[in-house]
């Protein structure tokens, strides 16, 4: 027979409609000059752990430390996770909520990521005809594992000028029988936005309208610094049910340690004979777990994590917020339109009229990486093209380096006039 | 609009085609008699980390806790694990093969249930009317991945009367111009089979007629007592291109630490330039990955662990593999048609006639943990009905109470006269 080694197939072309944030970031960075004696500022990933700045507590790493030393945790978990871990996670949620999470309304995942994962598919298994709405722009790791799973999206606009709200009469329009959920991302990556409570009540009372559920991203919960303080959409769960996605990859700044979960936000129940949670756990039990150990550490490392880390991290954020903000806004081809108020992103809009030989937000990405040493995200690679995403979850100095030389790159690209 | 709350498709029965086996494992369990006040043995489940003789070695402790410390690795992870593990992962592969592997050829994934869901999501992705050839009795979480991907299995028989081996005439005839791959468990579970270098070699030969891959899951490499030595799947990869699949579960008896690994063992490179290949670093971009500490840890997990430690769990599983054999034997109702020599199990058969009002391996095991309180599992949990999956991973007295339970169960329970 013939061999089928070859597998004619290209089986990453049907896989990543949606180029995945790192993929894009990866791409930029093999663009990096070798030759520049400069450190590297990297502006393009949430992920601020490198910085001594931005180390994790120290309760953190004692209680995995305990957990292994324990012994106790080595064993398998099971799929939906350890009950103490749940137990932990529901009553860290419920602190910010009008009512009472069980243990049984959390499903401990390996990070967010995870939990997008197992939503994704636990819809399109549910209905295969489902579509869903995502915001743009938006965390497109989510449209990814929708294309991934031949689940249908729908993108609404998240409108800059009203800090980047969302466009709920667009919203409205755009959902149609099979539209079964909408994602709202909150603190918004890639916006920095925080929405009002207000506004969470009436994207609660559009879905409740569309009979459709919120699954919402919260993965930054917390991240505030504005003056809007942070509202989980679960305090609308009463109107409308929320799947609650989050994990400890942001607050603590521990994104390698994988662990997160999927909370169901219901009171009323709604959710608790529906096909979507068995399809949940259904998907968990087919996946791999998070690690028992770093589970078992959960308990301990919320309970004894001082306030005081977490306003540390979040003063430095807001300083790095205004640094950025600022120092973007003094660029003429540059204007952010709101200041970051949560989250560790701001977009910036490019006036590309106002530049030689910069054709795209790509182009702008690659020439900055090659002749700065600065790693900013593109826009397309969150759904608006022309647009970079940039991070401020760095040391206030290396910020300050970077965005000088952004400044720098676009004098010296600035069109004569 | 009306709500679609409800999702009405009943995701999970889509979902779970053959039972996980921890799904059955915990339905046997529920029907445990709480006022027994004997302890439960547990001869269910390949997860002996439970008793203390068990506990992994200090080394790979010390390596996580080092790594927690140092702060460097709670950073995001590239998506096909960070270079040290990649490394050293290769280097312990090749010093049982004839050539070497280089970093490159090895992803990190969450364990090996994690390398089982990316190789067959990336086979079905490379390929929709591909189907594989899984073994029977085998580990079903093949097919359940199998099934939740579409990807058609097909089942090959093992000859309980030749060791396990694999029945090879039969398989030629299964395979046809979809076929792309097999899969193989050596050391076996749920049989405790050990191939012989020769039978690999031919299972080589024999795919390479069939111009399919072997996919090796050697996730209990190394944990052999009998008289066949342990031998990678991958010494034949001159013959037929081999992705080896293991994780640090099984031998390290962490399996709760979810580490694992997919190595392509294809020394001509005849995989280099394939769909698979890609396919299979598709997936895991869109998947989520081991934590990076765990992964840092893994150079110093593999280099530090003393051969005292191994040779400790190998003798212990040595000396329980002979106490079950023979206990078993000695129950007329029971045939273990051959003595384990790898793993942590055995398959023993029953013969009902011998027995009343037990109509099949449910009903016994059932009925064993409501009046023994011992776990064992159904041999439909693994594809063949009317037999038992056993687990001698735990320690021997328990073991030697479990067995002696099973006895007078048997007893008990056999067909005056
Ligand atoms: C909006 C959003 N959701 C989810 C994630 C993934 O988080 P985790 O690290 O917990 O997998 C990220 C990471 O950047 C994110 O920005
Ligand atoms: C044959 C086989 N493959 C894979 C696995 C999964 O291993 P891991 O714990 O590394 O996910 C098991 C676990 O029992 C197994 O028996």
């Amino acid at each position: 027979m013939e061999n089928k080694w070859n597998f004619q197939g290209n089986g990453e072309l049907k896989l990543v409609p949606a180029p995945r944030i790192r993929g894009v970031l990866s791409m930029i960075m093999q663009n990096l000059n070798k030759d520049d004696q400069r450190t590297t500022i990297p502006l393009g990933i949430g992920d601020p752990s490198a910085f001594p700045c931005f180390r994790t507590s120290i309760s953190a790493e004692d209680a995995i430390v305990e957990s292994v030393r324990s012994g106790k945790f080595n064993c398998y978990s099971p799929s939906i996770g350890i009950l103490p871990a749940r137990r932990a996670i529901a009553d860290y949620l419920s602190n910010d909520l009008p009512y009472k999470l069980s243990p049984d309304d959390v499903y401990v995942t390996s990070g967010c990521t995870h939990a997008i994962e197992m939503v994704l598919t636990a819809i399109s298994r549910s209905s295969p005809v489902a579509n869903i709405l995502l915001p743009r722009p938006g965390f497109t790791f989510y449209d990814t594992r929708a294309a991934y799973s031949n689940l249908e999206v729908r993108r609404y606009d998240l409108l800059p000028e009203k800090g980047w709200e969302v466009d709920l009469e667009a919203l409205e329009a755009l959902a149609d029988e099979y539209t079964v959920a909408m994602v709202i991302i909150n603190p918004g990556n890639p916006c920095g936005s925080v929405y009002t409570s207000q506004h969470l009540k009436k994207i609660a009372e559009t879905a409740r309208k569309l009979g459709i559920l919120v699954i919402a991203d919260e993965v930054y919960n917390h991240l505030t610094f504005g003056s809007t303080p942070f509202v989980p959409m679960g305090t609308f769960g009463s109107i409308v049910p929320v799947l609650t996605l989050g994990s400890i990859s942001k607050r603590w700044i521990v994104p390698g340690w994988r662990l997160g979960w999927i909370a169901i936000c219901d009171p009323n129940a709604i959710l608790q004979n529906s096909g979507i949670i068995k399809s949940i756990t259904g998907c968990l039990e087919v996946s791999s777990d998070a690690p028992t150990f770093i589970q078992a550490a959960i308990p301990q490392i919320i309970e004894h994590t001082k306030e005081d880390f977490f306003l540390k991290i979040v003063e430095m954020l807001r300083g790095a917020a205004v640094i950025c903000f600022d120092k973007l806004n003094e660029i003429p081809c540059i204007t952010c339109p709101s200041k970051p108020e949560g989250s560790m992103f701001v977009m910036a809009k490019l006036n590309l009229s106002l530049l030689d030989e910069i054709s795209d937000d790509v182009e702008f990405s690659l020439k900055l990486a090659k002749e700065e040493s600065v790693i900013v995200l593109p826009g397309m690679a969150v759904g608006l093209k022309n647009w970079l995403r940039i991070t401020f979850a760095c040391d206030h100095s290396s910020l300050e380096d970077g965005l000088g030389r952004i400044k720098g790159f676009c004098e010296r690209h600035a069109k004569k006039k």
